[in-house]
C-alpha cells in the first residue's frame, strides 16, 4: 500500500525537476524545500505515503484541513516538484523509503535534485557542490556546478537516495552545501538556491527573506534542533573520506 | 483475526458519531470517553481485537463478568459510538491499529471525533481548535470550532488514525485542546466537551462532575501518570510546528 | 509444531477442571499448582510445546527421566487437571502461548480456573476473588465467590490467556488472591485453594502443609524471588484501575 | 541450507554414541570434547551448519586447512563421534540449533551423551550425575549412575538440545557434573570423563593429562572466561529447583 | 535484488584472482585495496549491492560522478579483481553479504584472497600467514606462505567470507597479518602485500608510498579509527584460540 498519492488531477507537469527537501544536518533541503513552496506558492500536489514516514498528521495555522507530514509540492508554471517533509524518516526503513520515491521518480520521468549538508566549522560564505547519477554530470556542467575537491559519502535517506538512482541509472543530481553541523542554516540554503536549484531549473528566487529571517531563526535554533534532529547521527549529511592515498 | 468484535444484536445505529478515547497526553481523550460512557449509561457494544492492543483482561468493580481492554461502548438514542481504553495502544503497532479502526469505521458509515492534547503551561481556561480530513471541516464550521492559529503535528496512536483518516478521505473531525502536559487534565476535558462534542453531536453532557472530581483527581494525578503514561514520549499529541516562514 | 502432546492413553477424563499455575507475583498460581500435583500425587499427563515456553528440560531429585519444563498432570478420579510449569512463559509471546493453550482447552471441553495475585501489603487474610468468561459467572455464583470490590486488569501470560477465553466465549473463571508483592505468598496460595478450587471443583485439599512450610519458604525467598521472577515487571498480575468516575 | 554436512566418506560407523561438546558453564563439555578428539587423533567427520553457528572459520596451528567452527569428529573403531564447538552456539537460535542436531542424530541412529555443568563451590571431588529421556535411563542404570539427589533445570543450548530429544522420543542421556560456576574446571571434566563417559561408551580415555594442565589452566582461565563464556548468563549450565514440596 | 552489477562490458578477465578488503582490524584489507587500486588505476567494474552494505553514495575528490560504497576494480593486464569498500559491512548481516559474495566468486571462476589482521601489541615486523580453503593450500605452498604457528578463529564479515568458501569448497586462501590492534597499521598492508598478493599474484607492487605515508596516518588515525571502526568490535579480525591441549 505503499506509495505516492497524487491527490490533484488539474496539475500538468512535462519531465519535472523535484528539489528534494527532508532533514538532514543544516537542515538545509527542509529549508530550500519550504521557501520554494512558500514563495512559489506551490499547490500540494500527491501525499507520499512511503515506508519510513511517520504516520501522523500535519495542521497548518487557520486551516483545519490536514495533510500528511510528507508531501509533493508542485508549480505547474515553473514544471518543478518539491518533496516537502515536516518529520524525519526513519533511518531504519531508509531502503524502502529510497525504492519508494526512486521507482515512482523513474515512472514518472522526473529529474531528482537531492540535497545535502557538509559539516563545515568556518565562518566563510558556504560553497555548494555537485554530485550525480546517470546522465545528471551534464546539468551540473551546464550550470556550472563543479565537484567536491575532496572525495566523501552522503549518507542517511538523502544518501540511499542517491544510491538508489545510481542503480536504476536515473539522471539525478546531488547538491552538497557547507553548513553548519549543529543548527539550521538558512545562509547554506540560500547557497544552495542561489547556486544550485537556480542554473539547473531556470528559475529565479528571491532569497532575501532567508537572510532577513536568519536572526529569528538563530533564536528559534536550540528548540528546531530539538524538534527536527533527533535522529541526529544517522540524519542525511555528507563527510569528507580522506584516505591516504 | 484482528478486528472490531461486536457483543451485541439488539443496538442499532444509523450513521452515528464516535468519540476517540485513548489515553494521551493530560489524558484528555480517556477522561472525555470515560465521563460519556458512565453518564448516559452506554452499553459495551463491541470489543477491538486490533494490533498494539495489549491482551489483557478488565474487571469492573462489583461484577464479575471480564472485558477486553479497548471497548466501544453505545448509545442508541443519541446515535453515539465511544472508543473506551483501560491501556495505552503500543506505539510501535499504531499503524495497524490505525488501519483496523479506520477501515471498520469506514465500513459501517461512522463519523470520528479524534481527541489530541496541546501541551500548554498557561493556567487559563483550556483553548479547542478543530482539524479535519474529508469533509470534516463542514462539521466544525457547523459548530463554531476555529483551527489552530498556528501549524503543528498530531503524532501517537491518534496522529496515526488522523492520518489513516485522510488516506482514506474519510469525513473524521479531531479536536486539540489546550492541557497539562504532566497531569490528567479534566478541565481540558470539559473543554473538549463543551465546546467540541456537544455542538458537533447536538447532545448535551453534564460536566459538573467532572469539576467537582479534579480536586481529588489532583490527589490521584502522579499514581495515574505513572500507570497510564509509561509509553509518555511516544503517546498521542499534538505539538506546534513553528517553522520561519 | 506448538502443541500440546498428550503422553499417556490410560487416563480418562470427563470435562476436567484446569488449575493454572504460571509463575506470577507472590507465586500464587505456581504454589497452588505445585501442592495439587504433590497432595494428588497426579500423573504426568502432556507436555505443553506451546510459542513462548522456553526450550529447557527439567528433572527430578532422585529420577533421572527429563520432562518439559511446562506440563499438565491429570487426577482422573477428581477429573482434575494441573498447568504445572517450571520457568516463567515469556512475556513477549503471551499471545502465541495463550492462542495455544485456549485452543486446546475448548477442544477437550476443559474449563480452566486462572489464579492471579493482586499485590497488597497489609498483614490480613488475603481475600479471594473470583472474575469470568462466558458462562463462569455461575461456577462463581455456586460456589459463593464474590468479585473485586474495585475494579481492575490483569495483564501478564494470565491476562492473555483471560483474553483469549474471553474471545472465545470460553466458560472460564478467574481467582484473583491478594498477595505479598515481593515474595513468594504461600498464605495466598491456601486462600486461593480453600476459598476457591475447592468450592469450584468440589474436591477437598488438605492445606496445612502449605502453612507449616511458611517459616522455610521464608527463608528461601530471596533466592526464589530472583530465580522465578526475572521477567518480574511483566509477570502475571491482577492491578487495580482506580479511575475517577 | 543448515544441516550436518559429512566431509568424509571412508568413515562407517553403526549406531554410534555421540558426545556433545558445547562451551557451558565450567566449560565441562568442551574441555571432554577437546581432550577426547586430541587423545584418540579422531578424525574430522562432518560439518556443523546448523542456525545459531556463528559464521567463522577456524585455523589450527601449523596446518592451513580452514574447518568450521562446529564439527563432527569420528573414530569409527569405538564407534564414537563427538561435537566440537570452538565457539558458543548462539541462546537466540538454540531451538533451531537442537532441532537441527536433533534430527541428524535421530536420522543416523545416534545416542547423544549431553553434557551439562552443575554450579558447585565446594572444593570437594565433582559428583556426576545421570538424566535421561527415551530408553536413556537403561544406559544410565548399566553404568552405574545416578540421578541427581535434588530436582533441577538444564537451561542454555544443551537444555534445548535434552528438551528436543525428549520431545522426539530419542534415547538420549544428560551427565550432570558439579564444577567450579566461573572458571574452566578440568576436575570436573576428568570426573564426567571416569564416571560418565567411559562406562556408557564402554572405552578407556587416559585422563592424567587432563590433572597434569591443572596448573596450566588455571593460569589460562581469566583470558578463557572472557573469551569463552561472553553468553555467560545464557550459556548452558543446570541448576537447582529447590520448590518447597 | 542483492547482487553484484558488473557496470563495463569491455574488461575481460580469465579466471581472476581477488583481494578483498573490508575495513577489519588495523585497516590492513582496506589500505591494500585502496593501495591496488590506485597504483594500479584500477577501472571500476561492478557495484556490490549485496546484503548488509549500507545504502550510501560515495564522490571522489574532482569527479561528480557517484559510485557505490562496496565495489569491484579490475585490471585485464594482470587478471586482478579488488573489493574496496568505504563502508563496514554490517555484522548483523554477514551471513547474506558473505553468501552473495561468495556465489558470485563461484560462478565467475574467481580465487579471491582475504585479508585479516592478527592483533599483535610487539613492535617487530608482522609476519603475515596463510589459511585455505579448497585447493586454496597450493597456492600458499607454492607461494611459500606458511600457517599461523598457533591455532584462531577468524570472525567477522571476512570470517564469514571464508566461512562461506569452506562449504562451498571454494578454492580461496586468507592472509592473517600481524597488526596494531587499535589504529590503521600501513606496515602490516606492506606486509600482506609484498609477503602475500606478489607471490600468489605473481604482481609487482611498489609499496614504498605506503611507508612514506606512515607518518601522515600517524597523525589521522585517531579521526580513521572512529570513522571506520565503530562497529569495532565485531569487525573483521583472527584471533588465537589457545586451549590448553
Amino acid at each position: 500500500m505503499a506509495r505516492i498519492d497524487v491527490v490533484v488531477d488539474d496539475v500538468s507537469l512535462d519531465a519535472p525537476t523535484l528539489v528534494e527537501g527532508l532533514p538532514g544536518v543544516g537542515l538545509v533541503g527542509k529549508i530550500v524545500a519550504d521557501h520554494l513552496v512558500s514563495t512559489f506558492e506551490m499547490d500540494y500536489y500527491a501525499g507520499v505515503h512511503c515506508e519510513g514516514v511517520p504516520q501522523a498528521a500535519v495542521y497548518r495555522g487557520e486551516r483545519s484541513s490536514l495533510r500528511p507530514p510528507v508531501r509533493l509540492h508542485a508549480d505547474e508554471e515553473r514544471d518543478l516538484l518539491v518533496l516537502q517533509s515536516d518529520v524525519p524518516v526513519s533511518p531504519a526503513e531508509a531502503t524502502e523509503f529510497a525504492a519508494c520515491i526512486t521507482g515512482w521518480l523513474d515512472a514518472n520521468d522526473v529529474t531528482p535534485l537531492y540535497l545535502s549538508g557538509l559539516p563545515d566549522q568556518s565562518e566563510k560564505v558556504p560553497e555548494v557542490y555537485g554530485v550525480s547519477t546517470g546522465g545528471g554530470e551534464r546539468l551540473l556542467d551546464d550550470a556550472g556546478i563543479v565537484p567536491p575537491a575532496e572525495g566523501g559519502l552522503v549518507s542517511g535517506p538523502t544518501g540511499a537516495l542517491l544510491y538508489h538512482a545510481g542503480r536504476n541509472d536515473l539522471d539525478s543530481v546531488g547538491l552538497i552545501a557547507e553548513t553548519n553541523p549543529q543548527f539550521p542554516d538558512p545562509e547554506a540554503a540560500r547557497a544552495v538556491i542561489d547556486g544550485g536549484v537556480e542554473p539547473i531549473v531556470g528559475i529565479e528566487v528571491d532569497t532575501d527573506a532567508l537572510v532577513d529571517q536568519a536572526e529569528e531563526i538563530q533564536d528559534a535554533r536550540e528548540r528546531l534542533a530539538k524538534q527536527m534532529q533527533q535522529a541526529d547521527d544517522e540524519s542525511s549529511q555528507a563527510e569528507p573520506l580522506r584516505m591516504f592515498q
